[in-house]
């Protein structure tokens, strides 16, 4: 069972495979199998002219820029715009120093995949105070897929310093950080050999635009944005990146949604008699301790979610938008 | 001079810095300095929502399917897309086999930056026979950017063949192949160790949108689709390209299109003097003695060419859009 590649997908989404097992049509899904904002950053006429031409590096310079900005780093650290931080996790390992890799888990499985194909020894540990002193390579989801553990930017810088004294590297995976931008490692970077990868299509709503970032160690940074080379992501993710980090009044805002969305959530969730093992505004991990049966009961009704072939007995639930929160609290009832 | 980065820039386009040494508003350029097609494929309404959700694996896979049909590779043939093959040439130095490379030039600048930042021992050969024979890895651009030489697909498939016997690698950059499909080796294909990069971007005309793909070399692409992951393109990418590569009516009024122009630009450039030395149907290589300050000229009446630092007394000039040959006819005199 833990093969089964439709029970346990490598990611969220892939619907059309779910469609086929659970007879559900590809458009009638309620899918919370993601973390993706439901209410996305408005995408306005005109986008399609900035497909045709090659984007201009120097309309590049400004999204990287603006994103400095927007994330709260200093003017001196380096920042390379990516064609999503999936890609950017799997060059890593062919840019970090070399030696065995330790993995603060569970969490998202693409971390692993990259570093074992890059022919690295990967370790899995359960907190910072389990990481073997011999690691060279250390990467923290924060806060963490599925199940929202948090450290702090001192926790991380710590890491980093000891790190720093056998020329290791800590890659910080802040796909979350913009629900709690007051959590990020990254206006605190100050030279310390640390990578911290940001998603843009997460919070924004915008995940088949693939945009995201990656910043920190110069060296490590400078490599990456070699080899991505000069026209790393579309035009449109060039423009639409720019308007949206800048456009602080949205970002207030959909923050707010998505807090008291969380809240409905929870509450949805409790009155189904789950337990909440943790999450962001933008998911939730929820204990159960019948996960499987309850994720294809859902599934006949339409309604897509995540277990993990790692976590038994845990189901995690994207945040639904905000006229899907009654189909979801339907659904539940009938599920279990 | 040769290291003026704006008289001989990285790439085609970059007009913000061309619009700066020479006054001319950005949007005033007639800009003949990509080999992109002017005429593009169209982008019909309803593209954002693609820009929403994660791209489903399934729409991927039909992606790489209809490309490989496409493009006149067998069914057997590994393909993977890539956000833009100038992405994917820059990793190939990661995945290929270890040794010296011989680059057949002069051509695009990007294949030798790339296997140099791999820590190549690179070098240039002007024709196939002078390649030297303790090379592991050849790499071919057919139809050649930016002199439109050509090698046909039996000379790849001999190269091909000498470098098996050392575990070598052939890389075919097929960037402008859609304009002559019957000089692509793709078809020819069965087990050599070749890998061949298709832009999506320049015959489509949508430069922008960052879609390439690779095929070829089994072991090669698999290990290129993992590096890239499972979102390597965009939503939009995905959609597009699906619609245009099976779009056979299109391909082929586009093809006759860019004929035309081809034999129009050819008229303008000789009238006022230049030499052709070659090219394809979106670009033409003129042979001007002049060439720095014929570009500079140009430059000056908002009309944007390029010239190469390895190539002196030549000047590149893209196929104009068809309401733009006069403007292009009107500049040449002035700037002679």
């Amino acid at each position: 069972m833990l093969d089964d590649p439709i029970l346990f997908p490598r990611h969220g989404g892939a619907l059309a495979a779910a469609s086929e097992r659970h007879g559900v049509a590809v458009g009638g899904w309620l899918d919370l199998s993601t973390g993706i904002n439901s209410h996305p950053y408005p995408v306005l006429d005109g986008l399609e002219t900035e497909l045709h031409r090659l984007p201009d590096p120097a309309e590049l310079a400004t999204l990287t820029e603006v994103a400095r900005d927007a994330y709260g780093a200093q003017r001196n650290v380096a920042v390379t715009a990516v064609p999503g931080t999936d890609l950017a996790l799997r060059l890593l390992p062919l840019l970090a120093p070399p030696g065995p890799v330790t993995i603060l888990g569970p969490t998202y499985s693409g971390h692993a995949e990259a570093w074992r194909d890059g022919g690295r020894d990967v370790r899995v540990a359960k907190a910072l105070d389990a990481i073997s002193a011999d690691s060279r390579v250390v990467v923290v989801v924060n806060p963490n897929n599925p199940d929202g553990r948090r450290l702090t930017p001192g926790a991380l810088l710590a890491m980093a310093a000891r790190l720093a004294t056998v020329g290791g590297l800590l890659v910080v995976d802040e796909a979350f950080a913009d629900l709690e931008p007051e959590g990020s490692v990254l206006p605190h970077l100050a030279g310390e050999p640390i990578v911290v990868l940001r998603s843009f299509g997460k919070f924004y709503g915008l995940a088949g635009l693939r945009l995201g970032f990656a910043l920190g160690d110069a060296d490590v940074i400078a490599r990456l944005g070699r080899l991505v080379g000069d026209w790393p992501v579309s035009g449109t993710a060039i423009r639409l990146g720019r308007r949206a980090l800048a456009d602080t009044d949205w970002q207030a805002t959909a923050r707010a949604r998505l807090r008291s969305g969380r809240e409905r959530l929870v509450g949805i969730l409790t009155a189904a008699g789950l337990g909440i093992a943790g999450g962001t505004d933008l998911f939730q991990l929820a204990v159960a301790p019948d996960a499987v049966s309850l994720h294809e009961s859902l599934a006949r009704q339409g309604v897509w979610t995540r277990i993990f072939d790692d976590q038994p007995g845990r189901i995690r639930f994207g945040l639904p938008a905000d006229d899907q929160f009654d189909r979801l609290a339907a659904a539940l009832p009938e599920a279990r």
